[in-house]
């Protein structure tokens, strides 16, 4: 009799990556570099060290090790609240009645309620080695600010964090969490930054937008002594952190003897996409394996779908250096009906080069949809899913089905980046039928696309 | 080198449970018998049947068989989400500077937040065995509500939750997950039994108790077709159920070669606490080990430490059986600034009848107390505990504080019930500094004991 694969698989400790991989190095194409924004050159440790921890910035930059060693201190962390399982999900298959084998990698089991985890505590253990006082940060859904807030009080540094307007408002709740940590919450945009006002007096009214709520940390971070700001998704270092989901997931399934065919992620900017994808993706570009690896974004923010592939400024207030990535353009700022997170107007430099590259297809699905999908998963699997992880279970219930109508018994996997707790304003918007949709026109990206900067002409 | 203890300990599926242990089995002195209301009788099968499941009547009244099968459905169900993990808080070790082993259970790792899962799934399935409708219940916190609701989507049962007026008012994103799993919610006491009606006439602008959800409940369910009664505490059915968590963590002891010394819960109504201390009780009536087990309630709320044992209803509207238990009298209601759960008047009969044998101490704490303590785990051990949990989370750190003193490395276990996502408006007043303490006086309490039914004369 075939060995029961069990719904759960976990490592063992002593089996729990003590590497980062560092997809880059290993991209045939790499991802072009960050550009300074006052010369229009590459960026340099020295032109970060203001923003960023000056370690971070040496990872922010570093396109050539595979392989950086995670600190004992994060090690120790990790194993607080990691590994995280990986879930095959039996009911969901019944459910559904496909042939197809799902899997998902479960990041909700912890108090931050996804995979920010990661990268938060990575952050804030290199700003409490440089001998930092504090971090800010934005944070849209929460889960960012939640996270960098329980990282900070573990290390003792302060949290100052720029919560987007409509979220701070919608979830009250993610603020006391954020304070019960310890940290200082503030709704972007605020009249507490400069940037902030002036955003205020162009947009009145605006309920936020992460590019906002970036601009105003960094503009803290940089005129408060002993302080350096930190960032959640994006950038190159996050999906190095991040790649610990990946890694855990490909020895887990090769405990199990099994291999995906489907890679399924949710991408804002990409922080849980880049660190689950980044071990498949490395024998993709080695040859030695082949993945088919989809990227979900939510329609009323299509930056891989309907964005271009340009240099753009990573936040509204154009402080921050130059990316080339998929992006909407810096000005876009998504329907205020859009729940959840995945509100970002650009996406990871590293997964635009990828997507680019064809190594990676991207879909994107609308919100009720998506709800349907969380509440269909929630009933079977017991999970209550993050509005944005459903953005993946969403495709993945879609492959599952094509495999019913073909006969296929493909091998699916998603990452269920969290837990959608503090997102029941959301669903009590689906519950009540009052949910809708919003799909930009051609017209309203124009206006993004507009904005973005010369040097791409 | 001496091998180090993981921070969770896991077991493997093969690993679980395949029986429940039911501790009256091995009891020297039973717990009384309940009784009939209108007879005085000891309650039969028969005379429960109208109320609960044929088969769960069955659980509550066997004494004698000490181990139950688990069915089959239900342990493929709890492969979902347990084995719940054992956890060394190395960080809280480290924090209080204690020569202590701290260890806890912690069972917030599913959607419904708390250990409640455990026996939900368990008569959901029995009533769908039966060929039921749907079932009623209460809820206080929400927890239980909840967790019915998501076995009750599981196995495709309708489901009524009576939630205490307080919790449904400070928790409406509870209510949403309830719905979103299909639930129908109603804040109690409610106008849609003939007891609600009752009861607000008696005591208008009422916030509540559980004691009265547990009466409207028993009405609709007697009254509707196809209909029966469901309860997440007191009963020993429940404690049988929560048994899986006392026998998973006596095999996670026994798989890294510890014993705990003291073993702590918090105790409303004692599902967690029977579940958690259950096979080891049976170790110290056996005489084959001993343990020092704590029961810890709130100060508002005192049935252990201040109540009487006695035969006693267990609703307020006192339409269900009797029950001889600690109790403050049905009539207790805890004051409206107690946070949280355990607001219950009675006790399990199993753990009362232990308690009043000796086999186990109890110490009720205060609340800004217990949230201090909760706030202190939460930033070094990262979860977010329930108000429940940090009522042994506190007396953990208490006991922790002792043996630094002693200087003895004792082993504490104690039961991490679950988590405070909902519960951050409680949080809020602490963070805010606006929350109070309140001890009942004795004549607070001579009311409720002026209730208890004549049968103790």
């Amino acid at each position: 009799m075939e060995k029961k694969i069990p719904y759960k698989t976990y490592l063992e400790e002593s089996e729990m990556p003590k590497q980062w991989y560092n997809v880059r190095a290993d991209m045939k194409n790499k991802p072009a570099p960050l550009l300074n924004p006052a010369t229009l050159k590459p960026m340099t440790v020295k032109d970060l060290e203001p923003v960023f921890c000056t370690e971070l910035a040496k990872q922010e930059l570093d396109d050539t090790s595979a392989y950086i060693d995670i600190p004992e201190e994060i090690q120790e962390f990790y194993k607080m609240y990691r590994p995280s399982p990986l879930v095959r999900a039996y009911c969901l298959e019944k459910a559904l009645g496909t042939p197809a084998k799902i899997y998902y990698k479960f990041e909700g089991n912890n108090t931050s309620g996804s995979h920010k985890l990661n990268s938060a505590i990575a952050q804030a253990y290199y700003a409490k080695q440089q001998g930092l006082k504090g971090v800010t940060t934005e944070t849209g859904a929460g889960q960012w600010g939640t996270a960098l807030s329980m990282a900070c009080s573990y290390f003792g540094l302060d949290c100052k964090v720029f919560m987007v307007k409509c979220s701070y408002e919608q979830k009250p709740f993610r603020r006391e969490v954020m304070r019960t940590y310890g940290a200082n919450v503030t709704p972007s945009p605020s009249t507490t930054t400069e940037v902030g006002k002036k955003i205020l007096a162009e947009h009145p009214g605006t309920t936020g937008s992460l590019g906002c709520a970036i601009s105003e940390a960094v503009e803290v971070a940089t005129n408060t002594e002993g302080y350096r700001y930190v960032l959640g998704s994006v950038l190159s270092q996050v999906l190095l952190h991040q790649s610990i989901i990946g890694l855990e997931s490909k020895s887990a399934f090769d405990k199990i003897g099994e291999k995906p065919d489907i890679i399924i992620g949710c991408a804002g900017g990409g922080s849980n996409l880049g660190g689950l994808i980044s071990p498949f993706m490395r024998e993709k570009i080695l040859g030695e394996s082949d993945y088919r690896f989809i990227a979900v974004e939510p329609a009323s923010c299509p930056s891989f779908t309907r964005g271009r592939f340009a240099y753009d400024f990573c936040d509204t207030g154009k402080v921050c250096p130059l990316s080339k990535m998929y992006t909407l353009g810096s000005g876009f700022i998504p329907s205020s009906n859009h729940a959840g997170g995945l509100r970002y107007h650009g996406m990871s430099s590293t997964l635009s080069q990828l997507y680019h590259d064809g190594y990676m297809e991207a879909v994107s699905v609308e919100q009720t949809s998506v709800f349907a999908a969380a509440q269909q998963f929630a009933r079977v699997e017991g999970i209550l899913p993050a509005p944005e992880s459903s953005h993946a279970i969403k495709v993945a219930i879609n492959e599952a089905l094509k495999c019913k109508e073909t006969g296929e018994s493909k091998t699916i996997f998603f990452g269920l980046t969290g837990t959608g707790y503090f997102d029941m304003f959301a669903y009590q918007k689906f519950n009540d039928g009052e949910m809708s949709d919003y799909i930009p026109t051609d017209e309203d990206l124009a206006v993004g696309f507009a904005g973005l900067p010369d040097i791409n002409l």
